[in-house]
C-alpha cells in the first residue's frame, strides 16, 4: 500500500484520466455498494483507491482489501476523482469488456434499447433486467453511455451480472435474432399487455423517451403491446413501461428466478 | 401583449423570483408539454411568457394564447428563466395550491412517499399514479420538492390531475386514514406480490431509496409485500417497485381506467 501525496504523481495523473472517461474500457467505480458488487461478481479490481481519512475503517471492515493492489490519497486528491459532492471513501479502478466482445445474438429473453437518452432510465432498466436474470442488453447509438457515472449509480451494480452491448446495429441484430420482437407501442394493432400470452423468450424493444421506437425497428415487430393507462397521461416513463412488460412476462411464467 | 426588453423591468424581476422558487405557491412551467397539460387540466395561466424569436409560431399553433395575458421577451432574457440548456419558447406563470389545502384523508387507493429523495423518482411515481387515476399523493418531509423543475419535467404534467400534499405528518395520516396500509418491504412476514389478493382501496407506502420505509411508519403495516427478484440485485428502484405494486393491484381489479 502506498500513499500518494502529489497531484503530479504519474499514477495519480493516469487515474485522473480514467475518472474523466478518457481511457477506453477502464473506469472508476465510486462508493461502497458498487465496489462490493464488483467484488462479488467480478473479483478483485485493478487497483483500490482509498481516502486517507477513512482507510483504517475500510481495512477493518473489508478483509479482501489485503489481497488487492491499493493506494491511499489525501482527502483533497481523492475528492477530485469522484462525480458526487460527498463521496464515500473508496474507489475501484476496473477494466470492463477488456476486449470489445463479438456480439452474441440472444437465445433467451433479452432487451434492446433504442435511443433511450436519460442515464437514469438506462440505469433503471439495467437494474430491472438484472432482477429478472436477463443476461443480454443491447443499446443502439443514441442511448446514454451505460458506463457513465450516472448510469452506474442508477443501476446499483446490476451491470456486472450481464453483458451490455453498446452502439449496436439494430437492423443486423433483428435480422439475425431468432426471437419474436415485442414492442411497447400505441399502434392500433397493439394488444393489451395483460390480455396477452407472452412467450418465454422474446426480444423486447423499448424506445426513445419522446419519440418511441424508430420506424426502421418497428417493421420487424412481431407483437405491439400497450399498457393500460388513464387519459390523464400521454405515456408512462420508459423505465416503468419496460419493468411492467418484463414483470408481466415473468408473472405468466411463474418467476423461476 | 407586451415586449419587455430590460432586465430591470419590475415585472421581469418578479418573474425571475418565481423562476428561482422564491415565491410561495407560484412557479414557471417550462416548455410545450407542461404548458399544454396545464391548459387542458387547469385552464389559463396567470401569464404566458414567450421567446421573441418563436412567438409567431406559438400564436399560429396555439389559438388559446389569444385569450391569455401574455408578454414577449428577447431571447437572452427568456433563456435565464429556464432550468434547461436549450429551452423551448414558452413558459407559463401559474399558481399551484393557491391556499395550502387542508389535508383530505384518502378513501380510495392513495400513495404515501416516505423520504423519497430523488426528483426523478418522485416525478415518475406521480406520473404512474396519474396513469392509474390515483388522486391523492402524500409526501413526508425529506421527499424531493414535487414542484421543482426536475420533478415537474419527470412527471410530464401528471401533477395537474391530482392533489399532492407535501410535508405530511405521516403518523397523523396513518392514524386517521381508514385504509389498510400496504408496504413494499423485505421483512420475513412479507408476502409475494403476485400471490396476494390486494383490496380495491389501500394506502401504499414507498420509502427512501437506501433505507426503505421508516420504523415509525412500519408499525402501522397491514400487509408487507415483496416483489420477486433475482439475487443479482439488492433491490429494485423505488419508482419501479411502486409501479409494479400499483399495476398488479389494478390488474387484479380489471383496469377500470
Amino acid at each position: 500500500m502506498k500513499l500518494i501525496s502529489s497531484k503530479d504523481n504519474p499514477l495519480y495523473k493516469n487515474i485522473c484520466k480514467v475518472a474523466q472517461h478518457k481511457v477506453k474500457n477502464e473506469l472508476l467505480l465510486e462508493g461502497d455498494h458498487l465496489c462490493e458488487m464488483w467484488l462479488s461478481h467480478k473479483g478483485l479490481p485493478k487497483l483500490v483507491i482509498l481516502r486517507e481519512s477513512s482507510q483504517a475503517s475500510y481495512f477493518q471492515r473489508w478483509q479482501t482489501l489485503k489481497e488487492c493492489a491499493c493506494i491511499v490519497l489525501p482527502d483533497h486528491l481523492f475528492k477530485q476523482l469522484n462525480s458526487v459532492e460527498s463521496p464515500q471513501g473508496i474507489l475501484f479502478w476496473v477494466c470492463v469488456n477488456p476486449s470489445t466482445p463479438e456480439i452474441t445474438y440472444p437465445q433467451k429473453t433479452a432487451v434492446l434499447l433504442d435511443r433511450v437518452q436519460d442515464p437514469g432510465n438506462v440505469g433503471t432498466i439495467i437494474r430491472t433486467c438484472a432482477a429478472l436474470n436477463i443476461k443480454y442488453i443491447y443499446l443502439t447509438v443514441g442511448c446514454a453511455n451505460p458506463w457513465s457515472s450516472k448510469v452506474l449509480r442508477s443501476a446499483q451494480g446490476a451491470h456486472f451480472s450481464m453483458t451490455i452491448y453498446t452502439q449496436v446495429d439494430s437492423i443486423d441484430l433483428l435480422e439475425k435474432s431468432s426471437l419474436p420482437l415485442y414492442i411497447t407501442h400505441l399502434s392500433p394493432r397493439a394488444k393489451h399487455l395483460y390480455e396477452l400470452v407472452i412467450p418465454k423468450n422474446v426480444l423486447w424493444v423499448f424506445g426513445h423517451e419522446g419519440q418511441g421506437v424508430s420506424e426502421e425497428i418497428l417493421q420487424f415487430t412481431h407483437q405491439a403491446v400497450f399498457i393500460p393507462q388513464s387519459q390523464q397521461v400521454e405515456s408512462l416513463n420508459v423505465g416503468i413501461a419496460s419493468a411492467l412488460a418484463l414483470y408481466e412476462q415473468q408473472r405468466q411464467l411463474g418467476f423461476e428466478l
